[in-house]
Protein backbone atom coordinates (compact mmCIF):
# COMPACT_ATOMS: atom_id res chain seq x y z
CA UNK A 1 0.00 0.00 0.00
CA UNK A 2 1.41 3.08 -1.35
CA UNK A 3 1.30 6.98 0.75
CA UNK A 4 -1.48 8.09 -0.99
CA UNK A 5 -3.16 4.68 -0.53
CA UNK A 6 -3.03 4.91 3.51
CA UNK A 7 -4.29 8.12 3.24
CA UNK A 8 -7.47 6.85 1.73
CA UNK A 9 -7.74 3.93 3.85
CA UNK A 10 -7.48 6.07 6.88
CA UNK A 11 -8.99 9.05 6.10
CA UNK A 12 -11.40 8.68 3.32
CA UNK A 13 -15.16 8.62 3.32
CA UNK A 14 -17.50 6.60 1.65
CA UNK A 15 -20.38 8.54 -0.05
CA UNK A 16 -22.11 6.08 -1.85
CA UNK A 17 -21.13 3.80 -4.70
CA UNK A 18 -19.60 6.51 -6.68
CA UNK A 19 -18.77 9.39 -4.31
CA UNK A 20 -14.82 8.78 -2.10
CA UNK A 21 -14.47 12.17 -0.14
CA UNK A 22 -10.83 12.87 0.38
CA UNK A 23 -11.30 16.68 1.38
CA UNK A 24 -8.84 15.84 4.92
CA UNK A 25 -5.71 15.61 3.27
CA UNK A 26 -6.88 16.60 -1.28
CA UNK A 27 -9.52 18.86 -1.95
CA UNK A 28 -10.57 21.32 0.86
CA UNK A 29 -7.95 20.62 3.40
CA UNK A 30 -4.40 19.43 2.02
CA UNK A 31 -1.23 17.50 3.25
CA UNK A 32 1.59 19.17 1.39
CA UNK A 33 3.83 15.87 2.19
CA UNK A 34 1.25 14.13 0.53
CA UNK A 35 1.15 16.54 -2.51
CA UNK A 36 5.22 16.10 -2.69
CA UNK A 37 5.64 12.61 -2.87
CA UNK A 38 2.48 12.25 -5.45
CA UNK A 39 4.48 15.00 -6.90
CA UNK A 40 7.48 13.22 -6.94
CA UNK A 41 5.52 10.08 -7.93
CA UNK A 42 4.50 11.76 -11.30
CA UNK A 43 7.84 13.57 -12.07
CA UNK A 44 9.29 9.55 -11.90
CA UNK A 45 6.36 7.98 -13.59
CA UNK A 46 7.03 10.57 -17.06
CA UNK A 47 11.50 11.50 -16.79
CA UNK A 48 11.49 10.26 -20.09
CA UNK A 49 9.10 12.07 -21.39
CA UNK A 50 11.06 15.20 -21.83
CA UNK A 51 7.72 17.20 -20.33
CA UNK A 52 8.32 20.77 -21.29
CA UNK A 53 4.76 21.75 -19.25
CA UNK A 54 2.27 20.81 -16.66
CA UNK A 55 -1.58 21.05 -16.81
CA UNK A 56 -3.93 21.39 -14.94
CA UNK A 57 -7.70 22.38 -13.67
CA UNK A 58 -8.49 24.92 -10.99
CA UNK A 59 -8.89 23.92 -8.21
CA UNK A 60 -7.97 20.91 -7.04
CA UNK A 61 -5.32 19.67 -8.97
CA UNK A 62 -3.00 22.52 -8.01
CA UNK A 63 -1.61 21.31 -4.94
CA UNK A 64 -0.08 17.71 -5.97
CA UNK A 65 0.89 19.50 -9.93
CA UNK A 66 3.02 22.90 -8.42
CA UNK A 67 4.85 19.79 -6.40
CA UNK A 68 5.17 17.88 -9.79
CA UNK A 69 6.14 20.74 -11.52
CA UNK A 70 8.74 21.94 -9.21
CA UNK A 71 10.46 18.43 -9.10
CA UNK A 72 10.30 18.57 -12.87
CA UNK A 73 11.49 22.24 -12.96
CA UNK A 74 8.73 22.87 -15.36
CA UNK A 75 6.13 25.46 -15.47
CA UNK A 76 2.67 24.53 -14.28
CA UNK A 77 -0.60 25.72 -16.33
CA UNK A 78 -3.68 25.79 -14.47
CA UNK A 79 -7.09 25.93 -16.63
CA UNK A 80 -9.86 28.33 -15.77
CA UNK A 81 -13.14 27.07 -15.30
CA UNK A 82 -15.04 30.83 -16.21
CA UNK A 83 -13.47 33.76 -18.03
CA UNK A 84 -12.57 36.80 -15.48
CA UNK A 85 -11.74 40.23 -15.85
CA UNK A 86 -8.30 40.14 -17.01
CA UNK A 87 -8.09 37.03 -18.57
CA UNK A 88 -10.45 37.40 -21.25
CA UNK A 89 -9.16 37.45 -24.86
CA UNK A 90 -6.91 34.40 -27.08
CA UNK A 91 -8.09 31.74 -25.10
CA UNK A 92 -8.52 28.09 -25.88
CA UNK A 93 -11.57 26.74 -24.34
CA UNK A 94 -13.34 23.40 -24.04
CA UNK A 95 -16.72 22.40 -22.60
CA UNK A 96 -16.41 19.97 -19.25
CA UNK A 97 -19.12 18.11 -17.02
CA UNK A 98 -18.45 17.78 -13.68
CA UNK A 99 -19.25 14.54 -12.31
CA UNK A 100 -19.22 15.95 -8.97
CA UNK A 101 -20.96 19.53 -9.42
CA UNK A 102 -23.36 17.78 -11.97
CA UNK A 103 -22.63 20.58 -14.18
CA UNK A 104 -21.52 21.51 -17.59
CA UNK A 105 -18.44 24.37 -17.33
CA UNK A 106 -15.73 25.69 -19.96
CA UNK A 107 -12.27 25.90 -18.94
CA UNK A 108 -9.92 27.95 -21.12
CA UNK A 109 -6.16 28.63 -21.26
CA UNK A 110 -4.27 31.51 -22.78
CA UNK A 111 -3.25 30.80 -25.86
CA UNK A 112 0.26 32.51 -25.10
CA UNK A 113 0.94 29.85 -22.82
CA UNK A 114 0.85 26.71 -25.16
CA UNK A 115 2.70 25.98 -28.77
CA UNK A 116 2.84 23.31 -31.03
CA UNK A 117 6.91 22.47 -29.25
CA UNK A 118 4.70 21.92 -25.77
CA UNK A 119 5.36 18.21 -24.41
CA UNK A 120 2.73 18.59 -21.93
CA UNK A 121 1.43 16.29 -18.93
CA UNK A 122 -1.54 16.30 -17.98
CA UNK A 123 -2.28 16.08 -14.37
CA UNK A 124 -5.35 15.88 -12.26
CA UNK A 125 -6.92 14.90 -9.24
CA UNK A 126 -10.20 12.68 -10.08
CA UNK A 127 -10.28 10.43 -12.64
CA UNK A 128 -14.14 9.12 -12.96
CA UNK A 129 -15.39 9.45 -16.54
CA UNK A 130 -12.75 11.58 -18.36
CA UNK A 131 -14.06 14.43 -19.11
CA UNK A 132 -11.71 16.72 -17.42
CA UNK A 133 -8.69 15.01 -18.84
CA UNK A 134 -10.02 14.81 -22.44
CA UNK A 135 -10.81 18.43 -21.93
CA UNK A 136 -7.47 19.50 -20.93
CA UNK A 137 -6.36 16.97 -23.37
CA UNK A 138 -9.06 19.05 -26.36
CA UNK A 139 -7.12 22.38 -25.20
CA UNK A 140 -3.51 21.25 -25.35
CA UNK A 141 -4.33 19.76 -29.30
CA UNK A 142 -6.19 23.04 -30.09
CA UNK A 143 -2.80 24.37 -29.20
CA UNK A 144 -0.59 21.55 -31.21
CA UNK A 145 0.96 20.03 -28.44
CA UNK A 146 1.67 16.73 -27.95
CA UNK A 147 0.21 14.96 -24.56
CA UNK A 148 3.12 12.86 -23.40
CA UNK A 149 0.90 11.31 -20.51
CA UNK A 150 -2.22 12.14 -17.94
CA UNK A 151 -1.10 11.76 -14.29
CA UNK A 152 -3.83 10.91 -12.17
CA UNK A 153 -4.09 11.33 -8.04
CA UNK A 154 -7.46 8.94 -8.00
CA UNK A 155 -8.21 7.06 -10.04
CA UNK A 156 -12.09 5.15 -9.66
CA UNK A 157 -11.33 2.29 -11.91
CA UNK A 158 -14.43 1.07 -12.01
CA UNK A 159 -15.91 4.09 -14.07
CA UNK A 160 -14.84 4.24 -17.77
CA UNK A 161 -12.65 7.44 -17.73
CA UNK A 162 -9.09 5.27 -17.86
CA UNK A 163 -10.29 3.37 -21.03
CA UNK A 164 -11.73 6.26 -22.28
CA UNK A 165 -8.28 8.02 -22.33
CA UNK A 166 -6.56 4.79 -23.56
CA UNK A 167 -9.09 4.21 -26.45
CA UNK A 168 -8.06 8.44 -27.23
CA UNK A 169 -4.31 7.18 -27.86
CA UNK A 170 -3.27 8.79 -24.32
CA UNK A 171 -1.04 6.84 -21.59
CA UNK A 172 -2.94 7.13 -17.98
CA UNK A 173 -0.80 6.29 -14.78
CA UNK A 174 -2.49 6.92 -11.38
CA UNK A 175 -1.37 6.86 -8.04
CA UNK A 176 -4.18 5.25 -6.41
CA UNK A 177 -6.49 3.21 -8.07
CA UNK A 178 -9.94 1.85 -7.00
CA UNK A 179 -11.67 -1.12 -7.80
CA UNK A 180 -14.71 -0.82 -5.64
CA UNK A 181 -16.17 1.47 -3.33
CA UNK A 182 -19.50 -1.26 -2.54
CA UNK A 183 -20.59 -1.26 0.89
CA UNK A 184 -18.74 1.92 2.18
CA UNK A 185 -15.49 0.55 2.22
CA UNK A 186 -12.56 1.48 -0.30
CA UNK A 187 -11.02 -2.21 -2.51
CA UNK A 188 -7.85 -0.87 -4.00
CA UNK A 189 -6.59 -1.71 -7.81
CA UNK A 190 -3.21 -2.19 -8.37
CA UNK A 191 -1.49 1.61 -8.46
CA UNK A 192 1.13 2.45 -10.80
CA UNK A 193 3.09 3.40 -8.00
CA UNK A 194 3.92 0.18 -5.55
CA UNK A 195 5.49 1.61 -2.34
CA UNK B 1 14.55 43.80 -5.69
CA UNK B 2 13.24 40.38 -4.21
CA UNK B 3 12.76 37.50 -6.81
CA UNK B 4 9.24 38.31 -6.49
CA UNK B 5 9.61 41.59 -7.86
CA UNK B 6 12.11 40.75 -10.50
CA UNK B 7 9.33 38.35 -11.87
CA UNK B 8 6.50 41.49 -11.67
CA UNK B 9 9.17 44.20 -13.18
CA UNK B 10 9.96 41.28 -16.13
CA UNK B 11 6.66 39.47 -16.93
CA UNK B 12 4.01 41.32 -15.37
CA UNK B 13 1.66 43.69 -17.43
CA UNK B 14 -0.27 46.83 -16.39
CA UNK B 15 -3.56 47.06 -17.37
CA UNK B 16 -4.99 50.47 -16.31
CA UNK B 17 -4.30 52.38 -12.90
CA UNK B 18 -5.72 49.30 -10.96
CA UNK B 19 -4.73 46.26 -12.62
CA UNK B 20 -1.46 44.03 -12.77
CA UNK B 21 -1.53 41.10 -14.86
CA UNK B 22 0.76 37.96 -13.52
CA UNK B 23 -0.46 35.51 -15.11
CA UNK B 24 2.60 33.84 -16.59
CA UNK B 25 3.40 33.09 -13.37
CA UNK B 26 1.26 33.22 -10.48
CA UNK B 27 -2.16 32.63 -11.51
CA UNK B 28 -2.63 30.89 -14.74
CA UNK B 29 0.85 29.87 -15.59
CA UNK B 30 2.60 29.16 -12.22
CA UNK B 31 6.64 29.06 -11.96
CA UNK B 32 6.81 26.35 -9.00
CA UNK B 33 10.48 27.56 -8.25
CA UNK B 34 9.06 31.01 -7.03
CA UNK B 35 6.02 29.65 -5.26
CA UNK B 36 8.87 27.67 -3.33
CA UNK B 37 10.58 31.04 -2.66
CA UNK B 38 7.33 32.68 -1.76
CA UNK B 39 6.57 29.71 0.45
CA UNK B 40 9.71 30.08 2.38
CA UNK B 41 9.33 33.19 2.81
CA UNK B 42 5.99 33.47 4.47
CA UNK B 43 7.74 30.44 6.46
CA UNK B 44 10.68 32.94 7.73
CA UNK B 45 8.42 35.79 8.47
CA UNK B 46 5.69 33.40 10.32
CA UNK B 47 8.55 31.24 12.33
CA UNK B 48 8.21 32.29 15.88
CA UNK B 49 4.30 32.08 15.54
CA UNK B 50 3.56 28.36 16.30
CA UNK B 51 1.00 28.71 13.13
CA UNK B 52 -0.88 25.14 13.10
CA UNK B 53 -2.65 25.75 9.74
CA UNK B 54 -2.56 27.87 6.71
CA UNK B 55 -5.86 29.34 4.79
CA UNK B 56 -6.20 30.80 1.78
CA UNK B 57 -9.12 30.86 -0.89
CA UNK B 58 -9.06 29.00 -4.46
CA UNK B 59 -7.51 28.94 -6.85
CA UNK B 60 -4.40 31.20 -7.16
CA UNK B 61 -3.55 31.42 -3.42
CA UNK B 62 -3.22 27.46 -3.40
CA UNK B 63 0.56 27.26 -4.78
CA UNK B 64 2.07 29.70 -3.02
CA UNK B 65 0.40 28.64 0.07
CA UNK B 66 1.00 24.49 -0.44
CA UNK B 67 4.64 25.33 -0.87
CA UNK B 68 4.41 27.77 2.82
CA UNK B 69 2.62 24.39 3.94
CA UNK B 70 5.34 22.49 3.11
CA UNK B 71 7.95 24.23 4.86
CA UNK B 72 6.15 24.89 7.61
CA UNK B 73 4.84 21.14 7.99
CA UNK B 74 1.43 22.48 8.65
CA UNK B 75 -2.03 21.48 6.55
CA UNK B 76 -3.82 23.96 3.96
CA UNK B 77 -6.92 24.61 4.17
CA UNK B 78 -7.98 26.14 0.70
CA UNK B 79 -11.57 28.07 0.99
CA UNK B 80 -13.98 27.12 -1.39
CA UNK B 81 -15.99 29.55 -3.52
CA UNK B 82 -19.30 27.99 -3.82
CA UNK B 83 -21.15 24.55 -2.40
CA UNK B 84 -20.34 21.63 -4.42
CA UNK B 85 -21.79 17.72 -4.22
CA UNK B 86 -19.59 16.53 -1.70
CA UNK B 87 -18.57 19.22 0.50
CA UNK B 88 -22.23 20.61 1.79
CA UNK B 89 -22.99 20.66 5.31
CA UNK B 90 -21.63 22.39 8.15
CA UNK B 91 -19.59 25.23 6.57
CA UNK B 92 -18.42 28.31 8.14
CA UNK B 93 -19.27 30.63 5.75
CA UNK B 94 -18.35 34.69 4.86
CA UNK B 95 -19.85 36.71 1.84
CA UNK B 96 -16.71 38.04 -0.65
CA UNK B 97 -16.45 40.76 -3.05
CA UNK B 98 -14.05 39.55 -5.60
CA UNK B 99 -12.18 43.23 -7.20
CA UNK B 100 -10.61 41.42 -10.20
CA UNK B 101 -14.51 39.58 -11.28
CA UNK B 102 -16.46 42.66 -9.92
CA UNK B 103 -19.09 40.11 -8.15
CA UNK B 104 -19.91 38.58 -4.69
CA UNK B 105 -19.07 35.14 -4.01
CA UNK B 106 -19.44 32.78 -0.94
CA UNK B 107 -16.68 31.15 0.73
CA UNK B 108 -16.73 28.53 2.78
CA UNK B 109 -14.15 25.43 5.03
CA UNK B 110 -16.04 22.76 6.66
CA UNK B 111 -16.05 23.18 10.44
CA UNK B 112 -14.56 19.97 11.01
CA UNK B 113 -11.16 21.49 9.57
CA UNK B 114 -10.83 24.61 11.77
CA UNK B 115 -10.82 24.70 15.80
CA UNK B 116 -10.26 27.28 18.45
CA UNK B 117 -6.95 25.53 19.33
CA UNK B 118 -6.04 26.48 15.84
CA UNK B 119 -3.03 29.12 14.97
CA UNK B 120 -4.23 30.04 11.37
CA UNK B 121 -1.32 32.00 8.96
CA UNK B 122 -3.93 33.17 6.20
CA UNK B 123 -2.11 33.57 2.88
CA UNK B 124 -3.73 35.29 -0.52
CA UNK B 125 -2.27 35.98 -3.96
CA UNK B 126 -3.38 39.54 -4.06
CA UNK B 127 -4.35 42.31 -1.62
CA UNK B 128 -6.12 45.37 -3.08
CA UNK B 129 -9.03 46.23 -0.79
CA UNK B 130 -8.69 43.60 1.80
CA UNK B 131 -12.16 41.73 1.13
CA UNK B 132 -11.09 38.39 0.66
CA UNK B 133 -8.10 38.39 3.49
CA UNK B 134 -11.20 39.68 5.45
CA UNK B 135 -13.62 36.93 4.71
CA UNK B 136 -10.70 34.24 5.51
CA UNK B 137 -10.16 36.13 9.03
CA UNK B 138 -14.14 36.02 9.60
CA UNK B 139 -14.06 31.93 8.87
CA UNK B 140 -10.72 31.38 11.11
CA UNK B 141 -12.87 33.97 14.13
CA UNK B 142 -16.06 32.03 13.62
CA UNK B 143 -14.53 28.58 14.27
CA UNK B 144 -13.02 30.82 17.67
CA UNK B 145 -9.39 30.16 16.32
CA UNK B 146 -6.34 32.41 16.72
CA UNK B 147 -5.28 34.15 13.73
CA UNK B 148 -1.20 35.21 13.86
CA UNK B 149 -1.17 36.62 10.28
CA UNK B 150 -1.97 37.55 6.51
CA UNK B 151 0.39 36.64 4.34
CA UNK B 152 0.22 38.29 1.33
CA UNK B 153 1.76 37.56 -2.60
CA UNK B 154 1.42 40.86 -3.73
CA UNK B 155 -0.32 43.76 -2.05
CA UNK B 156 -1.39 47.06 -3.90
CA UNK B 157 -0.12 49.19 -1.39
CA UNK B 158 -2.41 52.41 -2.98
CA UNK B 159 -5.17 50.55 -2.14
CA UNK B 160 -6.94 50.51 1.17
CA UNK B 161 -6.55 46.37 1.80
CA UNK B 162 -3.41 46.45 4.29
CA UNK B 163 -4.93 49.37 6.56
CA UNK B 164 -8.06 47.94 7.06
CA UNK B 165 -6.76 44.84 8.04
CA UNK B 166 -4.45 45.97 10.57
CA UNK B 167 -7.09 48.65 11.59
CA UNK B 168 -8.89 45.34 12.44
CA UNK B 169 -5.62 43.89 14.21
CA UNK B 170 -3.82 41.40 11.72
CA UNK B 171 -0.32 41.40 11.08
CA UNK B 172 0.22 41.88 7.28
CA UNK B 173 3.42 41.05 5.41
CA UNK B 174 3.74 41.15 1.81
CA UNK B 175 6.66 39.64 -0.76
CA UNK B 176 6.34 42.23 -3.05
CA UNK B 177 4.19 45.85 -2.43
CA UNK B 178 3.30 47.86 -5.74
CA UNK B 179 3.70 52.18 -4.53
CA UNK B 180 1.81 52.82 -7.87
CA UNK B 181 0.44 50.99 -11.57
CA UNK B 182 0.59 55.00 -13.08
CA UNK B 183 1.41 55.26 -16.22
CA UNK B 184 1.81 51.80 -17.20
CA UNK B 185 5.01 51.29 -15.32
CA UNK B 186 4.93 49.43 -11.95
CA UNK B 187 6.49 51.39 -8.52
CA UNK B 188 7.69 49.23 -5.73
CA UNK B 189 7.33 50.11 -1.60
CA UNK B 190 9.44 48.54 0.21
CA UNK B 191 8.67 44.85 0.55
CA UNK B 192 8.67 42.91 3.65
CA UNK B 193 11.19 40.67 2.36
CA UNK B 194 14.69 42.26 0.88
CA UNK B 195 16.36 39.56 -0.89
Amino acid sequence: MNKLELHIKQEGTVLGENVLKVDSFLNHQVDPELMQYIGQAFAKLFAEEGVTKLLTLESSGIAPAVMAALEMKVPLIFARKRKSLTLKDDLYTEQVYSFTKQEVSEVSVSRKFLSSQDRILIIDDFLANGDAALGLAGIARQAGAEIVGIGIVIEKAFQPGRQKLIDSGYRVESIARIASLSDGKVQFATSDIID
